[in-house]
């Protein structure tokens, strides 16, 4: 097998991720059911951390966590798909137990608004029991027919779904914002780049007035979609029979809103965005291990060299650090491991620094070495620590920047296309002139920028029309 | 409805409980799918708490946290059922997806060893890769045929199972001894009191060599399994042909241990353990809210009260403080309200209070009020929570104590289960025995104690040959 250090995640960008996730202990995907993989245990802590994030964010603006059901009734499963046709063509069903036939078949959740939302409805009696925001991590389940992807296209999906209900249609405006900004301040501790796009109205979330979604880069140009926001109006609340007192006493249907946020999609970006030839390059946030302490052991100085060594882990505590001290494994190898696993920072010592009372100090990100003095060494890795979070972020809208070309005909779009970039285009805001530059050039239309007013430079590059947007089209997962 | 301040836990076990779960905020039993509940904010809450103290020594004891997927194969299930026959008449299968049939049935698992264990085969090679030491908290389905009861006997079951693979047999042992340790110390910390015992040879899990259980006490007389640890021997290794190469070269099936712990029946242990005829009372680790201010505001000093409450909130903020600064309840409502949420300690604040710079301090379990000057507060506040925390542990093995009754006879033991107590007897360690006090007095045999010999006093109670050993005999969830 090829390791991940000896390709290039822009030239070969699938074998580099899927021998990466093996290596790195991220995710194996041996297991044998199509599209379900056991996350390993780098990939479950760094979706852990991920977790930790949001679910602060989240509790910190007043959702409230709560743990639903994994299973829903037919009854109520058909009760949405009657009116809004969701999920119903990619939906597991549950039709026997212990070796006898269900009472009534159970579904498996897609999502969980036909099993929160008949509790809602016990819930909300009067203005006073709103707005209500609860919010749930778990794994939601989709036998997507598309081929499956470790991580980026499964079967079984760790995310956090979060729903809202509001007195006020301007009350759930607001909430889509106050969404948008939740999920922005945690892609951004991730140094994760994305677009944030309203969708076209013919590609929304079935049941939403319109969707929000978070557009993620991928070194092949097929953006990750890892977050999306949905206002539903008063779609799900009419059909669930959700019903409040208002102040003046009427009864009335109030207003919701759905959001999700992908954790293995999140955690896709965090790998392919940031990770380089020679392995991951994780935040420090997310890193298992933040900083390794490696001793280059030269015979007969073993003991006072490992010695120094648990110093430094000493001075080192208030951070993750850990000392590679295995006795079968060369120095080269050991830097070798930690790379590949994107420690953000190792600390060398061998008999030079040992004795001069100093370390070399080497960054992930930049492959740079410095040599310090013990003395500095803690406020030289807490500095190096953000520094790499900032850069990390800081390239990776660079990249982004860059890989947005900006398209004025359909062949410019395919060209954007074949270089796996992402076209940004004049649009007529027509469904028509999607699907034709969908089947000249491959992509999907992502929609147009969500909370930044861009203003068409042409007309629309398909059919000629005055351009009333500016669209994102990309190929997708 | 009844509230569950009115009823007593003892006299009316299933109403205080039911009626308190809901009105605390544990968890919502009207979902209309059979054993399948919503937990709510508080229960939530209680269960994340509990399961970090759980995850971070598991953690520390060098636990790999992995994430294993929902379901299983048919033909890795059957692998299991032919050997070992486990879960196979209780548990749900998926047979259709998307509408159309699945093109191999799914297996929700009941336990995650038919999931697991096969990964296990692929990683585990040498010596070297030994031991291995793995867990997940999840949820478990099984269609259990017994009456649901919400958190003690639910289809949907949160917990945490772990897996460890050893070399050797002696190694095996001593992880049994480890496990128990760390259960014991997560449930001691929690201030909860129960037997540790060694489940009869003819109760043990399928497939393992012996099992330990820890038997939670409940006021209704009905102990709570709230975890188990199972020595597997090469059980399961033979069957999923898991071999490692030894030092010197051989090839050999390792050793395995499973052990669980149940969350949601810590939940309902921590509730009727500690839980009075007010509502909960919850030790400081676990509470929502540690602490709250409660202002007793008088006409015309309204602001000048709710003023000093922030300064006092201020001084707090090192515990999980609450100002309940809501207009339009009164203090007395307050009061009932935070007593039946089981905060362990509110500070009330009046005219008086304020004049005389001091504060009124109220303890949950002992109802116990106390007047101090706002310089000592906050080490007031804190030595509360230590007393509260040390008082319900003490409070509740004094419970356990006077509840097991030591038996001599037949009619001992019947009358020792009709009065809600735990039976303890001489026994010879028979199955018949056991069966046969089971069909006169109605409870089961539960084992004997794991980490402590003791001596029986007399022949065996129910045959009257000598007696080998002590048991423990109880109805039980």
């Amino acid at each position: 097998m090829t390791t991940a250090t000896a390709l290039s995640k822009y030239r070969n960008f699938s074998e580099w991720f899927d021998s990466l996730l093996l290596e790195a202990k991220i995710v194996d995907d041996r297991f044998p059911v199509k599209g379900f993989s056991v996350y390993l245990e780098n990939g479950a802590f760094i979706l852990r951390r991920v977790r930790q994030l949001l679910e602060k964010e989240l509790n910190d603006t007043g959702h409230k966590e709560m743990i639903f059901p994994l299973v829903t009734t037919d009854e109520l499963f058909g009760k949405e798909a009657a009116h809004i046709k969701g999920f119903s063509t990619e939906v597991f069903v549950i039709e026997s137990a212990g070796g006898k036939p269900v009472e009534s078949k159970l579904i498996v959740r897609p999502t969980s608004e036909t099993i929160m939302y008949p509790m809602f409805k016990l819930w909300i009696r009067s203005h006073a029991d709103l707005p209500l925001l609860v919010h749930q991590s778990n794994m939601v389940y989709r036998h997507e027919t598309k081929a499956t992807r470790p991580l980026l296209r499964v079967r079984e999906i760790p995310w956090n779904e979060a729903h809202t209900v509001h007195a006020t249609a301007a009350e759930a405006e607001q909430q889509v914002r106050k969404a948008v900004e939740i999920y922005r301040k945690v892609l951004d501790r991730l140094g994760l780049a994305y677009l944030v796009l309203k969708r076209p109205d013919f590609d929304k979330f079935a049941g939403a007035k319109y969707s929000v979604a978070f557009d993620a880069w991928n070194p092949d140009g097929r953006v990750n979609q890892v977050a999306t926001v949905h206002n539903l109006g008063k779609n799900f609340s009419k059909v669930f029979e959700i019903e409040f007192e208002t102040r003046d006493g009427r009864r009335e249907n109030p207003f919701q809103l759905c959001y999700g946020f992908g954790y293995s999609r999140v955690l896709a970006a965090l790998i392919s965005q940031h990770g380089d030839d020679r392995g991951l390059v994780l935040p420090s946030i997310v890193s298992p291990v933040q900083v390794v302490v490696v001793p280059i052991v030269f015979k007969g100085q073993e003991e006072s060299i490992i010695n120094y060594c648990r110093q430094l882990v000493e001075r080192l505590k208030s951070f993750s650090v850990k000392l590679d001290d295995r006795e079968d494994v060369t120095p080269g190898e050991k830097f070798y491991y930690w790379e590949k696993m994107g420690a953000p920072v190792r600390v060398e010592v061998g008999p030079r620094e040992m004795v001069e009372n100093k370390a070399t100090v080497f960054r992930r990100d930049t492959l740079e070495k410095t040599l310090v003095s013990v003395d500095e060494l803690e406020t030289t890795v807490a500095n190096m620590l953000e520094a790499i979070d900032r850069n990390l972020g800081e390239k990776s809208w660079r990249v982004l920047r860059q890989m947005i070309f900006d398209a004025s005909t359909v062949d410019d779009v395919k060209k954007a296309i074949s270089e796996r970039r992402i076209a940004r285009i004049s649009w007529c805001g027509s469904e028509e002139c999607a699907i034709k530059l969908k089947e000249e050039a491959g992509g999907e239309l992502r929609g147009t920028k969500f909370d930044e007013v861009e203003v068409p430079y042409g007309p629309c590059i398909v059919c000629g029309r005055p351009a009333s947007e500016v669209a994102y089209f990309a190929r997708a997962y």
